[in-house]
């Protein structure tokens, strides 16, 4: 039988080229038999306006839907349809020191960022650990900072297993080869850098984003290094392997002008994501077909999740 | 309207004299439209061995049923038929800073006792506050070791409507005057000393019980003061006015001996619970029969607790 891939999409806002390369490309590409879902219940450690939350959740289901994400294929669904995985905290929260908790780095990085250090950032890893746990899921396809959760993970499943009898399989992580992904300033792309280019954004929006791409200032006729370049590395990930060739061949003769860089890739950018532009103002505006596509997601999500909890109330004897 | 009074009872195993004078007793008293529930799933927190657990609830249930609870006046429910407090918990953690639970009495005491410092135990006064918050309980009866856990419950339900707006109402405790009950070696009866007496022990493991508890070494011949006597401390608590009255003057009379006594005070104890031993072994030989009250107080209990978590979800952006 083929891995289970599962993984958790952030509804934190518009989802960015950083986001698309970083997670969103791969999870389209392995998502048969995928389980990936909208993870609302963590957002609630960040987002606390109820129409913000909403209007964030549309837009993740409304990106991934629109870059390819079929709900035949993978399963796909909001996490706050699957209320199973706070009751799984519970019961993982009996079998796991508070020192686990402690040790793990995305809490303590977040506090330093000054976030307040509320009782659901603390215990963020434990639900983690039931969103992956109630779904049987072998494989976890994480970013380096998110490596140590799996492991928690894998640990607490373990002390389930040892304190109530063989419950849970362990999963793993698997960890994605990273893609640099620069932003308008030519720091890794990220939405708390304010420097980021949404997915979705277009026409004069999206062309004023990309003109304002921060290069040096080699004259025009100048040949330029393409490997120094915010603009070459985000063409480099749109184009053809022919395109790439023909551009550092510009970059190199010289007379190309970092303006004309930033016009060939607002072309890839806008061809890449052509139909997903059109797919993605489909569902926007019929909320209901995505509500739909959800609900059906959440039902053979339910379904899963219900038997593995089932098997550990029983072994708890909450039976 | 009625205040609704709510309670938990902690399936510990059997549920002694200590219990029934310090709780049991005045939960029956007020019963009408009350909430009670057995708190199966902060038990998970304490014991960790499923046919041992199992074994507890029953008891808890059949304990509660035969001292006279009916659950056409109150809703008796299980804890874990209502997994709306486990979502609600994650909920209330997202709005509840970690220096509150840092606070709590019980778990620096549990941990001073101990027992592990499990994220369970840390986190359970957010359980707690998720029980009452979800059915709009108006008092919630406490000894003095429980006060600041509605204190706290207080606190998280401010935070969420500070955050998300008005949602929940401000539970108040009720504190109970203590009865002091001693256990067999004089101390205060509890189950961690190992000095109690069960409610519904019987017969001669009764007798021998009761034969056992402590007393001075005061001459049968001799006047002996009921006030520094357990015996008769118990027996004040079983007996009648009158009877009390007699006890105090054949302590004081002399050729009286705590032997006599102790035969006196099983008298009471066995008349107070005779009709409640009967339905007690009813209950524990129909298991089914005390399932089906259980389930049908889950499905009243579930309703209310629905409709509170409803608009919790709604309150965040969940719905």
């Amino acid at each position: 039988m083929a891995l289970r891939y599962l993984s958790g999409v952030q509804p934190s806002g518009q989802l960015h080229l950083g986001n698309y390369f970083g997670a969103i490309r791969s999870h389209i590409e392995n998502q048969d038999g995928a389980f990936y879902f909208i993870a609302n219940y963590h957002a609630l450690t960040t987002i606390q306006n109820a129409e913000v939350l909403r209007k964030n959740i549309l837009d993740a289901a409304c990106t991934y839907l629109a870059l390819g994400l079929d709900p035949e294929r993978a399963t796909f669904y909001r996490q706050s349809d699957i209320p199973e995985v706070t009751e799984l905290s519970w019961l993982l929260s009996t079998v796991t020191g508070m020192g686990l908790l402690e040790r793990a780095h995305s809490f303590k990085e977040k506090k330093a960022r000054g976030l307040p250090a509320t009782m659901g950032l603390f215990t963020y890893p434990i639900l983690m650990a039931a969103d992956i746990l109630l779904f049987d899921a072998d494989v976890v396809p994480v970013g380096p900072d998110q490596v140590q959760h799996v492991e928690m993970t894998r640990d607490m499943a373990t002390y389930f297993n040892t304190t109530y009898g063989e419950t849970f399989k362990l999963p793993k992580f698997e960890l994605g080869t990273p893609v640099p992904v620069p932003g308008l300033d030519g720091e890794k792309m990220s939405k708390s850098y304010g420097n980021f280019i949404p997915i979705f954004e277009r026409g004069k929006a999206l062309k004023k984003l990309v003109m304002s791409i921060k290069t040096d200032a080699t004259p025009l006729e100048d040949p330029k290094d393409p490997e120094k370049c915010s603009v070459f590395a985000l063409y480099r990930l749109f184009a053809s392997p022919e395109q790439i060739e023909q551009m550092r061949q510009n970059y190199a003769g010289g007379n190309y002008g970092y303006g004309h860089a930033k016009l060939a890739l607002l072309d890839v950018i806008q061809e890449r994501f052509a139909d997903a532009y059109a797919k993605y103002d489909h569902f926007q505006s019929h909320p209901d077909e995505v509500e739909d596509i959800l609900r059906a997601g959440a039902k053979k999500a339910r379904a899963v999740a219900r038997n593995r909890l089932d098997a550990a109330r029983k072994a708890c004897g909450l039976d």
